[in-house]
């Protein structure tokens, strides 16, 4: 087999899975109303092995919202890392539903409903 | 280059392929309280093109609780298909949020709102 042919099924199976993640990531868009991205790959596993996901959502209030998550090696833990949009808007929410419950869905899904009734008045 | 060369760089694009989908699934289920699969490639993809997502969420009052969505071919919409569960559990919810305003987000988010609420009465 010659390095060409070697090089257009490298090609073929990565046009392969880049559809799938594109699926899935769509899919997540649609059912879950955010734009989930992985940081590049060499900027998003550190040292330490954490991955940094960056979250944007379909409706929202402000330009500049976005969530920065930082999930842990093991993949069994996220954590939100503070920018100026979170600690501008979403102290409180920061406080209750993350630092106090450790729920990052409650956290999202509280957003989501928030500019959901805004958009709404529902 | 030998058939088994092949079959080696084949199984290592898909162990990459499998880790990559693996690391979002567990992004989703961390970041949005839910799992996320898609139904079995044969099954999930139909002859119109759509596919087949079923989402578990991670709390739940019912362990009989899933919803199941159609993925239209183009990847712009999503739609739910009754069951047993929404029909008995959610039929206001699904009039509200994905009939009325056909808002998946705040479909999921409602319910993982309402199911954290239940658990942690707050």
């Amino acid at each position: 087999m010659q390095v060409t042919e070697l090089e257009k099924l490298r090609t073929r199976l990565q046009q392969v899975f880049a559809s799938h993640i594109s699926k899935f990531r769509e899919a997540c868009y649609l059912l879950f109303g955010y734009r989930v991205e992985f940081a590049a790959e060499a900027a998003s596993v550190s040292s330490s092995g954490t991955s940094t996901i960056i979250l944007k959502p379909q409706r929202s209030d402000s330009k500049r919202a976005e969530f920065i998550f930082k999930m842990s090696k093991s993949q069994k833990e996220v954590h939100l890392t503070p920018s100026d949009f979170t600690r501008q808007h979403l102290k409180t929410e920061v406080q209750t539903f993350l630092d106090r419950y450790k729920s990052a869905p409650a956290f999202l899904a509280n957003y989501t409903m928030e500019m959901f009734q805004k958009d709404t008045q529902c």
